[in-house]
């Protein structure tokens, strides 16, 4: 009998919402390594006033993961509308209090996971608190996070993200990647999602001896500010720069196009466009797979942060086949 | 085989913690009616930024029944210490989420329940806002729970509590006296915890036509501005003011004497007093037990909200063994 693929996802918040909802079906390992950056809304609040890791990025992909009661998930995303609570997320509330009474940052996460009955393990990318910093073409410089996330109109272009101070690897991150048979990037902000990941002390030098193979699964639209113009080359050129020239196995690209009515809204309402496929199916040492993995859903319900906004989005189910496809035994 | 005795215990706070700790582990069907009437503190704001129940007697009762790992007993009783959340337990944040997204009063207490595994059900005693006021000798009126506690030097004697609206009786509450062979008041304080579930349309309609015994755990010590002064006999004159003059079968009056260090702490800080037993072995229709039911607990550590300063308090074991005396088949 052979054993279950093991997967590692790197990312952080809707983005790897998505993979890790999909993937969660399928007979594999899964385990799932977030950006501890964040530093916006009730997320960056919990984490000055209490000391805490950020819980926002954990929360979503516990919740991803969750395979608990639906109250569970239900109170996880809520968000609180009123008062001295006003904005701030149950989750985040909940992932706070558990690591300010287990004094551990892994402990509180496991802890979380077993309330949440979750299909896999998540893992803070590191447990140092620490500032991203983005460098742009026109040499100034914004540090965090939530502050890079504010410029909505693009200045020149990013051309260095880092972190102040430098913050290592959570050991539980390494002994993770070193299991893994893949490893799976995105979707998600480009700068503010998935490179914070790989900007920790000891991860590149781990990737290196690794035999591990890499799939990025490509974003659907631009981000205003941060990848305005780029197109698919753009995003794993950029990727690459942080993972290594030439790192990628396998690139996935959506090959369905969003409702016109959708792309009107996102230009107007964010000055984003739908990125465009200008590669082909290869790419450096990838292998380019393009297929629809674009959600049908019109409107998403929801109380959790990000997912109302992301109209065009990728799916869940559809995601998780093609990437099924690629690691099955 | 006889059936378990069904009890009921009705307070809030501290004492129901106390009772309903120790009963819990004795062969017997346990409900917890608690008051709706707190309005301080952390559950005061939730109650009135949400619009939710004052989750905080539904907390206590709630830890004091649980049975899930220590984590939950923990995490429940966890108040925050900075920012946003300062004061608030997480408890009652948990309660006000769970009630904001099952949009049911009831539902959420018991799916509450479900989470922390309690041993028995917590009912609150209505589900109508209402506000507890005080009529003084003196003529004076306070209105609101937390500003009757406010009144810490005593005026003049509280000649009568009541509340504003009147509330009416949840209806699971008089099912639940209905089944009860037993019905448990106290300890706790007694016009801001015992009598106010007293006060609810229907409770003493209800409680005339039934034949369950009634016991009544009076206090160890005085309370500033509400009880100066009170001896056993008074504090139950009172409660037989408000439950129909005769109608407890026991009472139960501590025989032990605290420490002499301890009731000089209590009045210097406090201006409280133990409570001096005046009554006999009879006392109108009752059964009076005398009985050591002192705890041994020099200091108590723990987040919970008032059982840092009970240093005078019920042991919960010696207490159950008592009330189990009683209630055994």
């Amino acid at each position: 009998m052979k054993s279950k693929p093991n997967i590692v996802t790197i990312g952080g918040g809707t983005g790897s919402f998505v993979v890790l909802s999909g993937l969660k079906s399928y007979p594999i390992d899964i385990s799932a390594i977030v950006t501890m950056m964040d530093s916006g809304g009730s997320t960056g609040k919990l984490r000055d006033q209490l000391g805490v890791l950020p819980p926002g990025d954990l929360r979503q992909a516990l919740v991803a993961l969750s395979e608990a009661p639906d109250i569970w998930r239900e109170l996880f995303t809520y968000r609180f509308e009123n008062g001295d609570l006003k904005g701030h997320s149950f989750g985040n509330i909940f992932l706070s209090a558990i690591e300010k009474i287990t004094n551990s940052n892994q402990e509180a996460v496991d802890r979380a996971s077993d309330i949440l009955q979750t299909s896999g393990r998540v893992i803070p990318i590191t447990f140092d608190k620490s500032c991203l910093c983005a460098k742009y073409e026109d040499g100034s410089v914004v540090e965090g996070e939530s502050n890079i996330e504010k410029i909505v109109k693009r200045k020149t272009r990013i051309t260095k993200v880092y972190l102040k101070p430098s913050a290592l690897m959570n050991l539980e991150a390494k002994r993770c990647l070193e299991r893994a048979n893949y490893i799976i990037f995105g979707p998600g902000d480009l700068y503010t999602s998935i490179i914070p990941n790989l900007l920790v002390e000891g991860i590149r030098e781990t990737m290196k001896y690794l035999k591990v193979k890499k799939i990025f699964i490509t974003n659907l639209v631009t981000k205003p500010g941060q990848t305005e113009g780029f197109k698919v080359s753009t995003f794993v050129d950029e990727l690459e720069k942080y993972l290594g020239e030439g790192s990628l196995d396998y690139i996935i690209v959506n090959s369905s196009k969003p409702k016109e009515e959708l792309i009107s809204l996102y230009r107007k309402i964010d000055r984003a466009t739908p990125v465009e496929d200008d590669i082909g199916h290869r790419y450096r040492n990838a292998k380019v797979i393009k297929a629809n993995v674009l959600s049908n859903v019109r409107y998403v319900k929801s109380s959790s942060d990000k997912l109302k906004r992301s109209l065009i989005r990728h799916d869940s189910d559809k995601l998780a086949r093609v990437l099924y496809e690629i690691i099955r035994p």
